[in-house]
């Protein structure tokens, strides 16, 4: 997906919004548990009771590959889902992968050749040659981490260097962007530091960032877009959690369908639409 | 595996070599392309070639999901075949995983409580909750990232912080041997880097390091125990495309044995055995 194609997305949906199919067999709703194929029938009833609202779906690669093969089919056939039935949807891998160059090579394929996501996650600690395989495939997406949303961010990210005297996130930032464009690149910024993210759009006015930790994080929707909101948008703000665990019964779907149409609601009125 | 077995086993083979199974389905010797499950024999025969001279193997996630659902079907028979017929190999996911605490919970239990993992690689950028998950489980081990054998490793991983001093792939060490022990951690050091190994002996004098780039990375084996051999031995040192792609012949196996016949007799005499 282009930058352009991106963009247009998120003006049409009046949505910055990211669902993230966090998707745990162990807490699928009662009402799935005896199906045989409970965990594409919940993915699937999700997807089609929340994509109105979202322009990104974010799938993370931990909660499938923890189930194993069949974790893994899962997820190759929720990818394949989401990009038949809905095209225009920002389809992320949220893998965290990185590797020597030889090995993120694989990392690329499996993710942005032999399967339809449009992104993945990448962890910038192994430097360019971990990252840049990634962003040989034509109007895919590289995720850079920069600061992340959780409490471990601040035992190596917000340190200070000695020789630029900026926080590592930063130098990752300033480093990171030169490997790539605005228009292949994007970065990871947590909504649970909002008051970094003015920093962050000095370094990166026109970047996109991809933003979790509102909802069950706890982070602030108005303080992201306060802060870090462009006139591109600029941002895809994840919810997970807070939407596809909405409701543990049958009506789980609406449920998070609720929840996400209450995000697009503050997303479109943050927007001034 | 506890810290002793794997001592044991050590001296027992009298080498500290761990095979690298980065099984690329389309370098696999023309003799198997015709059959039907060629990655498994691939694997099997390497395995059963190699394992007299090895105390650990590593199966590199990237080779096995590049190929989608059979890739990730190979590495679960893979990684039951191993410990089935040869339970006292040290079993590494080399899968550079890391993300916020209840995703890291979801990568721990794929490797080491559902697949038959004795230790996964996780990458340190994200901090303590992103690590300490794969500490939960008794007699297996995390593999931190610390100096890797790339050309990146300089991108941030060597820069000097302003409070400390220190690099940043020393905080690293300095940061992570608290989250666990020396009988639950390990860290990975590039052979590419050896002299940069002492002062690592310096920070962490007890615990294991898992040491890439002997072979095709050009780092040297002799300088490797140089810096960093211990009365424990405390080493794996890693080769993977130097045995397994020893030949492309028909006799790929008998000439991966051989190459590791060849590292494990170095080792023995550089441990004065």
């Amino acid at each position: 997906m282009t930058r352009q194609q991106l963009v247009d997305s998120i003006f049409a949906k009046k949505s910055f919004l990211c669902v993230g199919l966090d998707t745990d067999i162990q807490l699928l709703p009662q009402c799935l548990k005896a199906k045989t194929d409970a965990g594409f029938e919940f993915n699937k009833n999700i997807i089609d009771a929340t994509v109105a609202f979202a322009t990104s779906i974010k799938i993370n690669t931990a909660f499938y590959e923890c189930d194993g093969l069949k974790g893994w089919d899962l997820l190759e056939r929720t990818a394949h889902y989401i990009k038949q039935n809905y095209p225009e949807i920002f389809l992320i891998a949220d893998a965290k992968r990185g590797d020597i160059g030889n090995t993120s090579k694989m990392y690329a394929r499996a993710f942005l050749q032999n399967l339809p996501f449009d992104a993945i996650t990448v962890a910038p600690y192994m430097g360019a040659d971990s990252v840049k395989p990634f962003l040989e495939f034509e109007n895919k997406w590289v995720i850079v981490l920069a600061l992340t949303s959780n409490s471990g961010a601040s035992d190596f990210q917000t340190l200070t260097l000695h020789d630029s005297q900026k926080k590592l996130c930063h130098q990752v930032l300033e480093t990171a962007v030169k490997w790539g464009t605005a228009n292949n690149m994007m970065f990871v910024t947590g909504a649970t530091r909002a008051e970094m993210l003015s920093q962050i759009r000095e370094i990166i006015p026109h970047h996109f960032l991809l933003v979790p930790g509102v909802g069950a994080q706890g982070g602030s929707l108005s303080e992201v877009v306060k802060h870090a909101y462009t006139k591109d948008c600029g941002l895809l703000v994840n919810s997970s959690r807070g939407i596809i665990y909405a409701s543990g019964g049958d009506d789980y779907a609406s449920k998070a369908a609720a929840e996400a149409e209450k995000l697009q609601q503050q997303m479109m009125e943050l927007m001034g639409l």
